[in-house]
């Protein structure tokens, strides 16, 4: 199949790289919107073109692969290029997801074209995972753990307090917490019981330490709920130490059964991810797959990942698949 | 939908309780080959009939669940049902299940059923989770833990020693192992560095202890190539102790991406659970709600896992999925 990236940040560049482990996936160029000859990418001899030029495409690309930002690129660039391509994109924004879909489906249906929003790990795999075990244990409990892991809008929560430099924000799951659910318990957690956070700040030089802590601590919404730990560093010390974009987390459910629910069982689906947008970038690849097949078989409009059979994930036939995965 | 079920044992009676916990299925019937007189349901009430007389519930069962074991039932049971109703079984006999699935399909295609095979959780939700992993992570590592749980086939190899009255083994994966892949790391691990084998032994008043011993382990395929580990106990123990069919596992895989796979991320999926075969019967329940739709869509032949789409296991509507769980 023939892909394109559309926005080359971190994400584009993870689909990029994630061409090297998905032979069956041809990556024709990436599309741009600041100049073209700027971009260096990360495999040598991959074509750069302005996003301008895109439609100059139309019948070279079998699937578009969308990386874009969800607050504002994605529900804007998602229909209008739905409208010309078959697309994917990573759409995180869960409150708003159905607006999404359905934006991208009627500009998908109108067109005859396929799309999947919101691939990667959550919402994706983490969703998926969520839908299994309730599907199975309808009689149960739910949680979602994240981190340890960088939050990107957390960090820049931090930047944006007066005297801060830079800094960067992992969110932790609370150990105990997670542990008594790991064991099958059903407790339920606040806010505070169940993630903390943990701050890498570079500060200016002669700015107020106990202000800026006092500030990020106390910030709502982002912090105020948490048990919050500020630790200042030097921008040495941040480059060196906390340069990485680590991920991950568990879905966990806790679910009985029985003839009076005397049994529990545990489900969990565990991520522990180096590279957050390389990981997302390799669930958007895979997805591509999957899109390019339904498209081939006449499919049109917008899908999720809960309406993708796991089969068509694979580069094995079902035959294949039965005779060594099942 | 209504469900019936055809064979009575633990995992018979899973299902029987399981639809207590998924309202949307109703059970019609259950159906033995034993006198139906001498059965005694989990659920006061449950009709029970003899499995000859399943014929004349013709178009009054939508998914008839089929609670045989691999080993000589099923193969016979699903393809002779298949061609009556539509079906689904939790054949675990991974090396046959291609010929089993031929088998099936032609009797379901010929007559226009569809059917579902080798649900439950291995195969079935570790496949899924092995095909997952792989399909977003083609450079990586497959991993498979078992237990700790009750192996049924290793306690009955114990049982047929002479002197035994009883027993039940447990298969326990190695922690040094698991902790290894669960870190990220791909060892290569032999057979005996990935799980060990606990066994309880209720021997005949004077029999040879040392020789019982000493025939367990040594026993070639069941215990030869394992840390197997032999304690003596009373029937009394064995029945207060080990009275449980406890199982579970993980599947892992660790994965590289980037420029150069610089990147590891691990994919954990991991169950435990108090009640093997209850679980068993919820993802049967969960999987025959999916049969019932599917066929109501036109679907016919055999089908796995792997080609439904998770959205099918659910009762909620794809707008509710999208905007709850997605």
């Amino acid at each position: 199949m023939k892909i394109a990236i559309y926005g080359y940040g971190n994400l584009g560049r993870g689909v990029e790289c994630a061409t090297l482990n998905h032979p069956d996936a041809e990556l024709v160029a990436v599309f741009t919107r600041r100049p073209p000859e700027t971009v260096k990418t990360a495999l040598p001899g991959t074509p750069v073109y302005a996003a301008d030029r895109l439609l100059e495409f139309k019948g070279q690309i079998d699937v578009l692969i969308i990386c874009g930002g969800s607050a504002t690129d994605l529900p804007e660039m998602t229909p209008m290029l739905a409208a010309h391509f078959n697309v994917i994109d990573s759409f995180d924004t869960h409150a708003t997801i159905p607006t999404h879909f359905a934006a991208v489906d009627r500009a998908a249906v109108e067109t005859g074209h396929l799309a999947l929003i919101s691939a990667g790990w959550d919402p994706g795999l983490f969703s998926i995972a969520r839908l299994y075990a309730s599907a199975v244990l309808p009689n149960g409990q739910d949680y979602t753990f994240w981190g340890r892991g960088i939050s990107q809008g957390h960090s820049d929560a931090i930047r944006r307090i007066a005297g801060v430099v830079d800094a960067r924000q992992y969110t932790v799951p609370v150990e105990e917490a997670l542990s008594a659910v790991r064991a099958g318990e059903t407790p339920v957690l606040t806010t505070r019981e169940k993630h903390r956070r943990e701050c890498y700040v570079v500060a200016a030089e002669g700015a107020d330490l106990a202000r800026i802590e006092r500030e990020i601590k106390t910030m709502p919404n982002y912090f105020a709920d948490y048990d919050t730990t500020v630790h200042f560093v030097t921008l040495d010390e941040l480059r060196r130490d906390h340069a990485g974009m680590p991920h991950g987390g568990s879905v966990i459910r806790n679910g009985k059964s029985g003839f009076s629910g005397e049994h529990t069982h545990t489900v969990e689906f565990r991520l522990a991810l180096d590279s957050n947008p390389e990981f997302t970038a390799s669930v958007l690849v895979a997805y591509a797959r999957t899109i390019h097949r339904m498209a081939g078989r006449g499919s049109i409009g917008c899908k999720t990942v809960f309406d993708i059979a796991p089969a068509d994930l694979s580069p094995l036939s079902p035959e294949e698949l039965r005779a060594h995965m099942l």
